[in-house]
């Protein structure tokens, strides 16, 4: 236990899919945001590799338009590169040089959960890739805790529920837990750590990845602590 | 495995709050209502002690104005009981002489996930009281399936998860699971399985409920096959 007085009284929530956003207040909180098939996991390997900013974007137009000021475009839309963008969805496009380089960046689900969480106190940016980074980051913060994750269409899924729940699992010496879907989140990544991938075979979204023929980003996504990078959102721009 | 062939063509999904519902198309599925603490339970008890019907209500004064047609008025509100109404939200008040009684009710939660599955092809009534009849009966029946949770003011609860896992459980080998809610919940369930009531100690509900003083209602509800029957809903009203 945290022996520092005060510090419990840090909660921290987990917001299971975007949709559920409006249940929460984040105006207190650090929200940090995870969609890690594969959105936050390209973003963080990004920013390891010297990015300067990356600005998200919900509107795909609206992202294609940057091109136009230098920015390189980035995104997905259900799982596959944009037409006539720079770079799609896959963390090893940003595991190369791109030192200095500007993203324009959107996503199926990860760059609108970033959108709604404007308002917030602080926001981070979370993966696998940076976890420990994250969570030391959390327990120095005063602020309250949202981790939101991004899901898919909507709806909850495993991969990003697991890093919510690796999250709680790493700082729960240091905050209160009153929240059901943040200690539903910490028994499954407690049931699944030992072996994610394997755990996450079952899992919707992978096996919808794994029919694009994409293993090698599951397993890249679902590594630790890689990197010691975590990126926050100031001005509608994330950078670190 | 289940030696029928064909049977697997079934699936199963698990709506984790009710505010989700729009998510999913219900048309083609048999709809589980779950309020385990304490709605579904209260009316599985009732329909075990032989009422005739109950109608659900989202809105309290509606509810409320059934008492002039002969309706039994139950319901709560945050947990408590609602003024003037003639009974409140824990099961033992449906453990008694009931036989041939109507029922009007509303709950916090629970009515109100039942008013969402109407356009479904059929909606039954689950708890843990009659967790196996419930299982039976969707195995036995042709249609998709959908297991609502009520969820606590929006939000994902621990025990309705819990439940939805227990279904998920209990009918794997005659259905297809290509969800990841229903997979979440299927762990956790398997996780807490052994001793629910210990599992769910720190869950936010239980919490706010022993403060309440109703221990014995939560250890009731959690109590798997005490009755054997199935309500369902016909025409907005549920009976047996």
């Amino acid at each position: 236990m945290n022996s520092e007085p005060g510090t419990l009284n840090k909660s921290i929530e987990v917001c299971v899919a975007k949709g559920m956003m409006h249940l929460h207040d984040v105006t207190d909180k650090t929200v940090v945001v995870v969609d890690i098939l594969r959105a936050t996991s390209c973003m963080v390997t990004a920013f390891a590799h010297g990015v300067d900013c990356i600005m998200p974007f919900a509107d795909l137009e609206e992202c294609r338009a940057m091109s136009k000021q230098g920015y390189i475009t980035s995104g997905e839309r259900n799982g596959e590169k944009v037409e006539g963008f720079d770079k799609g969805n896959s963390p090893f496009e940003y595991n190369e040089v791109i030192r200095g380089k500007k993203i324009a960046f959107t996503t199926t689900n990860g760059t609108q959960a970033i959108s709604r969480s404007i308002g917030a106190r602080d926001v981070v940016i979370g993966s696998f890739l940076n976890l420990t980074a994250v969570a030391n980051y959390l327990i120095k913060s005063p602020n309250n805790i949202l981790v939101v994750c991004a899901g898919w269409k909507g709806k909850v899924n495993l991969e990003d529920t697991l890093f919510a729940g690796a999250v709680v699992e790493k700082i729960k010496d240091n905050v209160t837990i009153d929240d059901d879907p943040a200690l539903i989140a910490q028994h499954l990544y407690n049931l699944a750590k030992g072996d994610k991938v394997e755990f996450l075979k079952k899992a919707s979204h992978i096996k919808r990845l794994n029919r694009l023929g994409i293993h090698e980003d599951i397993e890249y996504c679902l590594t630790e602590d890689k990197f010691d990078v975590v990126p926050r959102l100031k001005d509608g721009i994330l950078c670190c």
